[in-house]
């Protein structure tokens, strides 16, 4: 089987109605819609939504945000990172593969990614080679992070 | 109707009993039962979790962290505020006002409150007196952050 191909999305129109579908709609998609309206933005690159495509639909997506090294809080040595939002696959899509490959693809960018495994998720996380962090309430604010650590790179004590 | 009763939440092998029926179980509640094993404590009352009993069973609860002033991104001026997770209601409890009565408990503390909407839940926050924030992607990233603001507190711009 071929795997899937995984597409940083454009900000468009199209894309935005595509986002509809999701159940993990929010500010961020209406703050596009915002920029589309104003002429701000067109087919802007930048996005931080990737994804994938069948038949021309897409029906899997993942946010992926660069974080700073001056807020990393979880990696030794100190480094810019990236945090996984939003990682959904269309019900009738589910077990393919297709989550697999997003998450695949976050850590094939060669920096730590960290996650919060929502709604037990984490046999799944553990799977990709994730592992949790030691809990630290003040940072984590009921937060469940799921890390994954890249060769030479350490979880912060 | 009388207004539920919401009750700060004892760390203690009963309350870790009762979390098991929530969906969002993770690492915070596994830390706790780490904590119970280790004998660091027993029913401690510093919990972030508040929750509501019906005959005797825990039936909604909310994690409600206090966030420092230092760390404090979104209001002016800059303070301590509370963030809210785990807002949840066993499923046979939903529509008598549990989620109500929790989110009101969080605003009863005269702090701002901050949460992230989740699920396009965004009319449930909206009719708990709560705002869209302006999107920040370096700041939010990802989220849909909603606040509720005490009188003489603003929004950051």
């Amino acid at each position: 089987m071929q795997s899937p191909k995984v597409e940083r999305l454009k900000i468009n129109y199209k894309t935005l109605e595509e986002f509809q579908k999701f159940h993990e709609y929010g500010l961020p998609e209406l703050s596009m819609l915002e920029d589309l309206e104003a002429n701000m933005v067109e087919n802007d690159n930048n996005s931080p939504f990737y994804g994938i495509y069948q038949d021309g639909n897409l029906v899997a997506r993942i946010s992926l945000y660069r974080v700073d090294a001056k807020y990393d809080r979880y990696f030794e040595p100190a480094q810019d990172y990236y945090e996984i939002w939003k990682l959904e696959v269309l019900p009738q899509y589910r077990n393919q593969g297709l989550g697999t490959a997003l998450v695949s693809y976050a850590k094939s960018l060669s920096l730590p990614v960290k996650t919060n495994a929502r709604h037990r998720s984490d046999p799944f996380w553990l799977k990709m080679g994730f592992q949790p962090v030691r809990y630290n309430p003040e940072r984590d604010r009921g937060e469940s992070p799921y890390v994954w650590l890249p060769p030479g790179v350490k979880l912060r004590d």
